[in-house]
């Protein structure tokens, strides 16, 4: 065969053609579908940003009330599938856990096997409705306590995070909560979005390649490090401990999570400016300047020593912590709220596809016989 | 950004150096680190092949009798995960019951979290012990019925075949069903072990990658054809009633499951070959030979017309049925004997890693407010 030439991690290889979102490394811009990320932050909901995604353009006020009331009708999750999770032992890992009952939750579906545009849009909006659930209660579940109930009452992002800590959230939280899931939403090819590509184009269904996302996105390498970086701020007590630390790493060449990005940061990442405007708020409210102030440190540190900027995840770990979120629920809440551009991923992969079925570079002995 | 050239699916893109095997697309050949598969499959027994793949190396005798006491220790299934798979609907899908029933098992594993070349070829061996004990009993358990015992006395091909029909296979049964486990268990980089390289590259663990790979064997456009070969097989009652049957859907423009490869087959799978004998063989012991000359004909028909040859599947399928395995347990028995090949290339992508995030084009439009 011809020998192409071989680019380790596919960096920069063009995986796929598609119309959902773009990193504008020139301008450090995220792109969904036309819009720009930060703004759909700051000017509209989660369930917003969900439909954008899955359909293609923004709701009016009325296609709003419609996609939460779907969203509401899909609640009820079937009680065997907390069944088969109270028998996992109870200390699993969180995302494993997670991608077991996505995994389970197909066989539940009526029209698995239709992967029809109406059908897989039907499938996300069950996922979007049932996987906070499984974050909330699976755990829950493992462990023999009782699921929580959600709350109709409440928005998508509100009735989400009372299920995670079991309280009613006021505004402010509700509103950072939000905005956190739509910045961690959809980011264009990272490696889970395209394992579930690559899974999706032999024309298996979405609960296998959302299945094969979880699986991705628990690897430290990727969505892991939310946790990461959190575990790493609780471990200094103030911004001169962090600052100890964090050289302290470096020197052994340790990995610091929270920083950088393979595509881009040349400058800070938007989403992570974001994020660091709702810690110092909710900081505020709190009396936690401290865990603030010793962020701002760890900032500077990374900048100065190895010229890094901070990305989304080290500015949403602590955002979570102070919303009281479990810290081995950070990974699956990103997940959660990925689900949507993954969804998306999914269904367009589905309606262009073609079987992705690449090849090696053999470095091997020929020629033997056994 | 600069704009690479696109190939959808990645065709002929080289995703990944490896000495694990290697498609010689001039000379038609499958080589295996070295060896050539189908003399494997002629010479040697299926856990030759997988210590082979794990290891690097054929093992001599002693070597085989310790991994065959290994896989032995391994048999035990924890009770739990039947429990959970008795929760499972009856009629689920038996890929989505092997993919649910895996990533379970991570659960239960005390090294889960250790991706370092030894604790992951335990895992392998753990995974190649359990996997044909969750296509046998998955079935089973969600079914309510007793789970079968794994049989020591038997060797590792017999016991799954045993396991699979509850009747202990004689010795042309056994070493048939051995072959068609060689042969399905490596074939350098098709859908399944891509996606499980691609998992595994954010350091996620060995099960998360197998059950990414079993999400996307189920495609029809990967391991579900060997299922769909079988119900084409089935429906036509006489060689012409096949040629008719297949004439039909040809033109009808319907996708005939069975038949040519991506990569290569100029000439016919050499794979098919050996499966085609292995059928005239067990056609005869059984007095079957209608369904050796049903399957002639349907390889004359796509020659003729197509100009395209059998590829695995399309011999694999009535060997399987005629060895007395449930249709529904084809792909799954093809992901158990894949099992050996996946965790070889989850171990090489852990071991020489770099985590895969390919680019997009972008077709959406931009500049977009809301």
């Amino acid at each position: 065969m011809s020998d192409p030439s071989y680019v380790p991690g596919l960096e920069n290889v063009i995986a796929s053609e598609t119309a959902i979102s773009y990193l504008d490394v020139d301008r450090e811009e995220i792109v969904l579908r036309g819009y720009e990320l930060i703004e759909l932050a700051q000017q509209v909901a989660y369930v917003d940003v969900a439909e954008l995604l899955l359909n293609g353009s923004l709701p009016d006020a009325g296609g709003r009330q419609e996609l939460e009331r779907k969203l509401a009708d899909e609640y009820e999750m079937p009680q065997a599938l907390y069944d088969m999770l109270s028998a996992m032992p109870e200390e699993v890992n969180r995302m494993d856990l997670l991608r077991t009952g996505i995994s389970a939750l197909a066989a539940f579906d009526k029209e698995l096997e239709d992967h029809s545009t109406d059908a897989n849009r039907r499938k996300a909006i069950s996922l979007l409705a049932k996987i906070p659930q499984l974050v909330a209660n699976g755990t829950r579940a493992a462990s023999g306590q009782f699921v929580r109930v959600p709350r109709n009452d409440l928005s998508y992002a509100g009735n989400f995070l009372y299920m995670l800590t079991g309280t009613k959230p006021n505004a402010l939280e509700e509103r950072i909560f939000d905005q956190s899931l739509i910045v961690y939403s959809e980011h264009e090819m990272p490696n889970s979005t395209f394992a579930a590509r690559v899974i999706a184009s032999t024309m298996s269904d979405m609960y296998g390649a959302l299945a094969g996302a979880v699986a991705s996105l628990k690897g430290y390498l990727h969505g892991g490090a939310n946790e990461a970086v959190m575990y790493m701020l609780l471990e200094a007590g103030t911004p001169d401990e962090l600052e100890r630390l964090m050289l302290s790493k470096l020197a052994r060449k340790e990995r610091i999570m929270g920083f950088g990005h393979r595509v881009y940061m040349r400058k800070p990442d938007p989403r992570a400016v974001l994020m660091k405007a709702s810690l110092e708020k909710l900081a505020q409210a709190r009396g936690r300047r401290d865990l603030y102030d010793k962020c701002i440190a760890g900032e500077a540190v990374m900048l100065k020593e190895k010229g890094l900027y901070p990305n989304l995840d080290y500015y949403a770990a602590p955002v979570y912590d102070l919303l009281r979120i479990p810290i081995p629920l950070f990974t699956p809440v990103f997940l959660a709220a990925r689900t949507a551009g993954i969804c998306a991923h999914v269904m367009e992969q589905h309606d262009h596809n073609r079987l992705f079925r690449p090849r090696v570079r053999y470095m091997g002995p020929r020629g033997l016989h056994p």
